[in-house]
């Protein structure tokens, strides 16, 4: 892969305007309060990721406020590139998770983190969720997994992350005492992920406080996300 | 019933602003997230219903995105109608399980599904949610039934629905382990009761959670399921 | 107390423009779903009440077509007031119950019902609210009791409400697996009462759900009640 | 410090527009219902803040009505500033305790108070919240602490703050059977605590329903509170 400059510009704007776009679904759906949470989107300039880059929010700023040209453009390694709009802010407290995670991970194309209320809850408890709905097989394959305890500050959260999703068929984690990291092909498939594991986490809660769930065969959990992976929405992957 | 080129064309253009215009109360009361959910509605063409068609949202097309225009236009086997509008896309993944409705219950002029978060977990219990607030008699008559469990790929879906609701005042069924499918006269109709079966199901969800209910005698929830029938709103069908 | 017709038509306007406009205070706080939920205010025309009227929601209308001219002058017995703005229409189901208030309540100038979840939740266990949170007592100077089980059709709800709240603080009463009707000073006040009873109702849930509760001191219950009444706001009446 | 009059005026009005801004915070995060809570700040005139003044809420105004103009001038003992705009309206009814944190704790430059539902059924409850997810010991450093039971109309609320508060990492206390009062740096900074105070007593709740907690090591807790104080966000004081 051989991208010209207009075309690698091209390329980081439209990472940019979904990234900064996205940012609002996670208001939308209750998953954040204040300046918590943050989406980030890869720029794919390279054939095996290692030359790739991503755009992320700046760390701490309102959701009110975020624009594309706020975004921040850093390189794999988390550091911001400098002279691109938005490098005079920090970015997000989160930038060394989701650079680990692009490092190790090149199919993931987008990382979402958010404290979201019951996926903590479960991440509190150091409890994955069971897969007892059908929603839950289409969309993960089966139970949400924990994550190991893990704080800021070096590749821990990142190694974390990646140790319990490659080879997962969820694309979310719950990292524990802590909350969901979720990751998909590009932005918006992190993104639903988001929204989908509080979705699950939040059901299955109400659900289970309630009285025994009846668990799902495993063979229909098989085929329902076979199907869902193949099939559900316009095309292969237009659920992304 | 014979009906003209033009009156066949208005009847379905009247449908899809309908279903397309409903699908935007489901988001309203939090039915459901992303492009989760879905809402029918029969054209009304023939005398046994046998030749009907109906209107649903094609799958996996944002919430933000629906309009009359794509909304897609099916026979009562789940075909999409050739050569009209929004033909080009994939309808919902439940049209099979619209279809098989439509075609069994010649009476029901509306069919939903959503997610919804506290019937899914009424669902994943396999339980009915006992009769015990008023406002469940009035709109349900009774306990809101289970369905049997059934996976998406044939009619079976459809069949529990119609095999449960049939003969039932509840115009909402609980599939196991899935989620809701509510029924009514016509797509508005069932818009409600998808409404109302999250409504009733959260209420006695947190009713149960402190204490013993106490049960609604059984001539009660007659003398109020009839009532409601047959004199709530503005004329006896005001309420569809 | 004589009026003029122009001041009798002036303070029926005034009236529907309230209660018109305060139905959207019972969406802005999640209190109703779809059609459900009413709003009535009196209009004072007479020095014992008795030749006053009233103004109440028609039946079945969706809270987004709610205005003024649609709103449904009744007299005192409930029915409608021939040749008047909205009098086509049927008014809302629960008239009689309201009608019932105001005849025998002199004092209150507007009653309020909805079925908000966890009002319903403690009224479907026939459980009275305890007071045990400071809100409460400034707002209700004690639990919110329990009125009977009652159905519509006939005088037993008004009944039940006006047997229950007639010499009581709270403005709230929980119809057993029915749902609270509040009262007030006029239909503002009542719509504070139901927007305020549905909190209580929702914190003292949770709150008893985790623990045993710390029960408040009647001698501060009495004082925060006193309090709020006489000098909360902008002047004794500015809370209404 | 010595203030000429333009800048004193000025001083005042960028207090008052942040303090009517920052109410709207509190509705969108869901904290206050009809006209409950309220939010200071302080308006820095002198050294050791003993002359300062600080602006707050009028009484039982509603939410949609609030603006620079109507909020209210008041010194450090609470009386309001005769001849100031808004002086011709009663300031909050708590205006008493937020006077006494500010002349006790001259590095307080904003205080909020709100009647959030989680929140206040831990206060029910007198019970702590633990610190078991990272954003916690982020943004409070350990657990949140319960006040004593204080009733309106002395300094004991205020002095409840302020003993419970003062040298404690945590910027939230819980007044027992009454509800949350914050702190912080300025009027954004006290929001922002109570919008976060609630978020884990939701979150905390609903974890420990369902199940044992993991505790957090003290030394993560350490090193959380640390970092965030200190480097998150755009700048040192960027959170606020």
């Amino acid at each position: 892969m051989t991208r010209s400059a207009p075309e690698i510009e091209q390329a980081i704007d439209a990472v940019r305007a979904d990234v900064a776009r996205l940012h609002a679904e996670l208001v939308r759906y209750g998953l954040v309060v204040w300046t918590g949470g943050n989406v980030s989107g890869r720029v794919r300039l390279s054939d095996d990721g290692s030359g790739d880059l991503f755009v992320i929010k700046p760390s701490g700023v309102s959701y009110d406020d975020l624009a594309p040209e706020n975004m921040i453009l850093c390189d794999l390694d988390g550091a911001v590139v400098p002279g691109t709009a938005g490098s005079d802010r920090a970015p997000s407290s989160d930038t060394a998770a989701h650079a680990y995670v692009y490092r190790h991970m090149p199919e993931v194309g987008g990382v979402v983190h958010t404290h979201s209320t019951y996926a903590v809850a479960w991440a509190a408890r150091g409890e994955e969720i069971p897969c007892v709905i059908t929603a839950m097989a289409d969309e993960f394959g089966g139970p949400i997994p924990v994550g190991p305890f893990a704080i800021i500050g070096d590749d821990s959260i990142g190694r974390g992350i990646v140790e319990t999703l490659r080879g997962h068929r969820s694309r979310a984690v719950l990292m524990q005492n802590h909350g969901p990291f979720t990751i998909g092909v590009n932005a918006a498939d992190a993104v639903k992920a988001a929204v989908m594991v509080e979705d699950v986490a939040r059901t299955v809660h109400h659900a289970r406080e309630a009285g025994p769930l009846i668990p799902l065969p495993q063979e229909a959990i098989d085929r329902l996300f076979d199907r869902y992976q193949n099939v559900y929405g316009q095309s292969a992957d237009a659920r992304r």
